[in-house]
């Protein structure tokens, strides 16, 4: 897949997690270091992590063929630029050139769950068409066709978390109501099942657990709204294998498990559903994997 | 784009059409005539054009690369197989070997809209990633990223049809409730705009034309499902350009215009859709144009 040696980022908003990759694409250093929000604290907070890597590598800076970065936000990657990267504090910022600037080597953007998804088919060994869905604060989708991503005409491919499907029709920050992303995220768990907490997901893991049937039907809204999404993806591209990760994860296996028998269930109903074969297809992202991180290294100069 | 010369069969249910591409994938030679249904008409029919075609373009069939067939139903391109085929009275049938054994040349398969997707990128000159929505019978939609058609793993892509997301659910012969098809396809305005005619697109286009207040609500509704179905590849792939196609088309600019204004609607109403640029990308496929015939060619052994 890749035959240089690169530097990949995972740039979120508390920690930036990094690797470096060697020609074979084996990971040969990885680190995870703190955020700093602010263009200059994003800016000498990954060029200091790219310095690591390359030392934890035995490597100079210079001799690795690029700093690929998956980053949240609008990202513009013909121009490096990303922008409304709101949980790092950035409203504008040409990371790509002004990065490359300072560490002498070129630099990529790509959206995180677009490098996600890149790291998600190649860690896993997904070949064909793969969808990876991003079950975190937000929902987004990542679609890799043949080891290469599509990233659409702006780079918005995947973001079916604006899709209104909800007959409920919460209203939704993007201006809309009833998008996935109001039934399915972490963000929509907060706001429809408050139970605070550092993690919207653990909490809400902890009270299905004790048997609150009102956490009960707030994680099968959950499970709902994230077979939707799976669904939307397998009419619209029909993947061999849909891999499901991000924060939510947490959840475990009754969110997997009751993704699978809700599209089961669907299979059952009808056989046009059934054709996708869904609910076999799932798979989640391992736990821990620096799936976008990967990604974004093997996505250099592609 | 291709290098040899091809024939392309669009194989609907009331005619085939076909084409006849040079090395620099000019047409030189059209031909259409009557479908004949049944596993042995569809031979027969297929074999007769291709002959036509070859003659018309003044070269034996041998010198051609291959033969491309565009056709409804569930197509397994691997192994030349099209599967309920209805409107063609098929229910499995091997067209793929079968007609290679009668024309000598390979033959491969495509699904109707996805080499309709193909050609309409062709012939439209569109780079980048494009969807073409089929506005039919049915409704079915084509993906082509950087010239090259998502087909997924099973053939299936594209199938947005059957994506439930009309809150009003009505029943889909599929099994589900609510789908795109119930809304806006001609299936869907027989079922719920019942004037009759040979088209129920024609129908209603004359009655709307006449100020008929109940064939307003009808095309509202069609163009509400189609600006649905188009902001469905918006969110999903991020084309630069989605391209109308399919028997509808003969409703015109009412229905264009009404797609466009209710995406320019909902882009005022938000960023988010704003930001995908729908309604400004919004083309159609010229009428007359043999767009699947034309994509069968293209995709010949690719």
């Amino acid at each position: 897949m890749i035959t240089t040696p690169r530097i990949g980022l995972d740039v979120g908003g508390t920690k930036i997690e990094g690797v470096a990759l060697d020609e074979s694409g084996e990971i040969v250093a990885r680190r995870v270091i703190p955020s700093v929000p602010g263009e200059e604290g994003v800016l000498t907070s990954t060029a200091a992590i790219v310095a690591e890597l390359a030392t934890g590598a035995g490597r100079g800076v210079a001799e690795f063929a690029g700093v690929g970065i998956g980053i949240p936000g609008q990202v513009d990657r013909a121009n490096g630029i990303v922008r409304n990267a709101y949980n790092l504090g950035v409203s504008s910022l040409a990371l790509g050139p002004a990065l490359a600037g300072r560490v002498g080597i070129p630099v990529s953007l790509d959206n995180d769950v677009t490098a996600a998804a890149i790291g998600a088919a190649f860690t896993m060994g997904l070949d064909g068409t793969v969808a990876y869905l991003n079950l975190g604060t937000g929902l987004a989708a990542g679609i890799i066709v043949d080891g290469a991503p599509v990233r659409g005409a702006d780079g918005f491919a995947g973001e079916i978390g604006h899709l209104p499907i909800d007959p409920r029709r919460r209203a939704c920050p993007c201006g809309q109501c009833g998008c996935l992303e109001t039934v399915a995220s972490g963000s929509a768990l907060r706001a429809y099942w408050p139970a605070g907490g550092d993690h919207p997901g653990r909490a809400l893991g902890a009270a299905v657990a004790a048997g609150d049937p009102d956490a009960r039907l707030a994680l099968d809204s959950l499970i709902d709204g994230a077979a939707s999404a799976v669904r939307v993806l397998g009419f619209t591209v029909n993947p061999g294998a849909v891999v499901i990760g991000g924060g939510l994860r947490l959840l475990g296996s009754p969110l997997y498990e009751g993704i699978r028998k809700t599209l089961a269930d669907q299979e059952e109903a009808s056989e046009f559903i059934a054709a996708l074969r869904l609910s076999e297809r799932v798979r989640v992202l391992p736990e821990g994997s620096p799936a976008a991180a990967i990604g974004a290294a093997i996505a250099v100069n592609d």
